[in-house]
């Protein structure tokens, strides 16, 4: 059980600061409060509406593995404090030792559409443990999240041709290569080239040759005759290594030998050049050849712009390979996930719930143990309500967006509602079965599907509606203004 | 041995088009060539002149467990073509199943300075063994590379402040976090707040307390005189919870009871507002509250031009805490690196050199087996020669500049020089013992203090001498005319 991937126990992926704090809430007596965070975003990334939850499936295997080990508590015991004496005690160390994670999890399921504000992750339990977990959730679900958006809207401007992740080569280090594969595939990517993420997360693999493989024959026309040889099956030449054009007549030439022997070419691929104007001629001489089947690849440092472009320029393209600007969301490296305080209270008592103040209102942070209901109508989607569970939602269910002066969103034409959060873990057990990465793919297209298309547009898209159900709204606005007033 | 972090073997990450090219090599009988490969960068990141070389010792751990698992071999007998038959046979991967890394492998040490063109890595022995090992070494080095010239650049604004690196929450994948905070110490970072790559690679660890402790407690001085009895030697309040001037005059309230016990407060830390102004005020109030010694720190999506600007306006910051821009390298979240074929032979027979053709030049490639000759005087950097090792440099050492009416750079100067590149593995046996991460940040020191201020500088910098040396330039122009000319 636990992490397939990785060797060394992951408790340790965090900040120092998790752990003084923990060491702080353990030496105060704070540590048997019970605590309630949320992990949200503030902003859908690259200028976009909706982003698409990822990576909850990566967080449980992480969960499921936590623990200190003996070499982390060694370690831990090195680290000293300005005075050159240990930062924790012994007694703290042997605490971590046996530590069981012991909250309640709830979460969105990977491939949900979500919006800023809501949560992807709720965790309730004991402080320091919610404390604990804090960094690793945050790296988790800030990337994989970002990485299936940033697919989503590249799937979204392919218009339905299937989008092959390139990206290894050039992306953030191992895991943020295998990351990657795996949230590309779940926005709706078709397959990648990485192999490892094939064989781990049972992705589809695509790849052929690379211009090196031409290099090495004393022409093109002969590289492509021994490839055609020696993988009939499997035959997309890269077309781009002198010129483009005589390449994609040797590979006609080569296509036409291949079919005498009973294999059909699948197709060219261009990694250079204009791709409107080469892919046009591509298809002309292709079509001319007897191949009105084989498929033209592109690739070269596409991005969903660019592929609405060469779109709109008539580009005769059926599949698109994108690397470098899907796997490292190139135009926003980061989503910029928080995971903050919501309510906290003493054994046995009332919730005190708990906003945190800024001068931006964007960054005050919303209050409650929170539930997000979503409203629908003829499967569409008219609306999210951000409501405090304990408390409800008021009828009619409504919601107030906007300050200072709100306007009332009522969902009084929805047919059907349905609470996005679901409970993963139950006092520190799994209670979820993660689906297959292909149901939270599936999960993604259905959810696309019940935007508007004013939404899921690449730009200044229209907005959706969500907002704080109105006790919250209101719960919330007395705890800023008391906030405010008695700050000290 | 091997890796220390993964559990899995990683021989599969990799594009699946170097296991269709080793494939079609070993069915051709192409396999038993011999090939040179260089990974290069044809650009130096964020509009700079320089890049700091990063990632070869992760490269080593993943070159050294270098092995098809039997569950790879499994995974990649199922991988299916065109026709859904197997695109390998059981005899190709047998001989994967034995293979055992016999290539030759130079590299330059981490913490060197290098510039486009010049390889980092140059791979020569058995075609498919040079194949295998592409993906890899440019996942590994283009990004830690990247991270390491960024972490250069943001502790060369930060004129010799430490500069904290805080970014795993925001990174790019659980090993995106952790190869960043090592690539971020090797270029210049004093400490990480990453608790696993602290633990991993002997990085100082930082940090202290969130805003979260703040709100769990009745008020802000109640919270920081929690944290005081809980954590004495390592007080850095974070001051900006509320409100910032009442912050750091609660910090100095706990500031002084804490001194009374014989402890002393380490500093404040801002995190919000508008930081040179702040850093003003809270500068002012410790010295007048008996605290001269105690640090500002400041964070909140700093980078290495908002540093600039601060120091310009005078901020009284003494640490710099940077999350997000440098762990993502925000700007510029990918390096271009490449690596291309550059010579190739049959078993006993001579080279022969190979180009990569372009339409823009700064992509045609290098030929040879090459070298870099780095050229002092005074231990200051002159210049850098690209050369053909079996060839040697011709006297007086000089180098071409520019096409196509190159200008000749001579090194008469120079009182010293060095060869880049150090042999790593001979014969697939690693002969190198990759420095202490701490050596390698005090080289990398070392290095940057080689170059002119006017090549460090973030924007427009002076260029810096690199071309081929004559005989290379002379060879590389000959073989791209006979590929233009010859081309088919």
């Amino acid at each position: 059980m636990g992490n397939p991937v990785y060797r060394t126990s992951l408790a340790l992926l965090t900040d120092l600061y998790q752990l003084t704090m923990a060491y702080g809430y353990h030496r105060t007596g704070a540590a048997e409060q019970e605590a309630v965070f949320h992990l949200t975003f503030r902003k859908s990334p690259f200028g976009g509406e909706y982003a698409l939850a990822c990576g909850l499936a990566t967080a449980i295997d992480w969960l499921e593995d936590f623990h200190f080990a003996a070499d982390d508590l060694e370690y831990l015991a090195t680290l000293t404090g300005s005075d050159d004496k240990p930062l924790f005690d012994d007694h703290f160390l042997a605490m971590l030792g046996v530590l069981e994670l012991a909250c309640d999890i709830d979460a969105v399921p990977e491939g949900t559409v979500v919006f800023p504000h809501e949560p992807l992750i709720r965790v309730q339990g004991p402080l320091v443990h919610c404390q604990l977990l804090e960094t690793a959730l945050l790296n988790i679900l800030n990337f994989q999240t970002l990485i299936a958006t940033k697919a989503a809207r590249v799937c979204h401007e392919a218009q339905g041709d299937p989008v092959l992740e390139f990206g290894l080569r050039r992306a953030q280090g191992i895991d943020g290569g295998l990351s990657a594969s795996r949230a590309a595939f779940a926005g709706g990517c078709a397959a990648t080239s990485n192999l490892l993420a094939g064989k781990l997360y049972d992705i589809p693999v695509k790849g052929t040759h690379a211009h090196s493989w031409v290099m090495t024959f004393d022409s093109e026309l002969e590289a492509f005759a021994a490839y055609a040889g020696a993988l009939p099956n499997n035959c997309v030449f890269l077309v781009d290594t002198y010129n483009t054009v005589d390449g994609v007549r040797h590979a006609i030439e080569i296509g036409l030998l291949l079919r005498k022997q009973g294999a059909e070419m699948v197709g060219v691929r261009l990694d250079s050049g204009d791709l409107a104007e080469l892919s046009i001629q591509a298809r002309k001489l292709l079509d001319e050849g007897g191949f009105p089947e084989a498929r033209i690849v592109a690739s070269n440092d596409l991005n969903e712009q660019l592929i609405r472009d060469l779109k709109q320029q008539g580009a005769q393209i059926n599949v698109w390979g994108v690397g470098t600007q899907l796997a490292t969301a190139y135009d926003q490296p980061a989503l910029g996930g928080v995971y903050k305080l919501a309510a906290i209270r003493e054994p046995g008592e009332d919730w005190r719930y708990k906003v945190k103040l800024s001068e931006q209102a964007i960054k005050i942070s919303n209050p409650g143990v929170q539930q997000v209901r979503r409203y629908l109508k003829d499967g569409k989607f008219l609306g999210d309500s951000i409501y405090d569970e304990p408390t409800g939602i008021a009828e009619p269910p409504s919601i107030l967006l906007g300050e200072p002066l709100p306007r009332t969103v009522t969902f009084d034409a929805a047919d059907d509602s349905t609470d996005l959060l679901v409970p993963i873990f139950r006092q520190g057990k799994r209670v979820y079965h993660p689906p297959r990465l292909t149901e939270v793919r599936e999960r993604a297209r259905q959810q696309l599907a019940g935007l508007s298309p004013a939404v899921t547009r690449l730009f200044n898209p229209a907005p959706y509606p969500v907002g704080l159900e109105r006790s919250l709204y209101e719960l919330k606005a007395s705890l800023v203004a008391a906030a405010r007033e008695g700050q000290v």
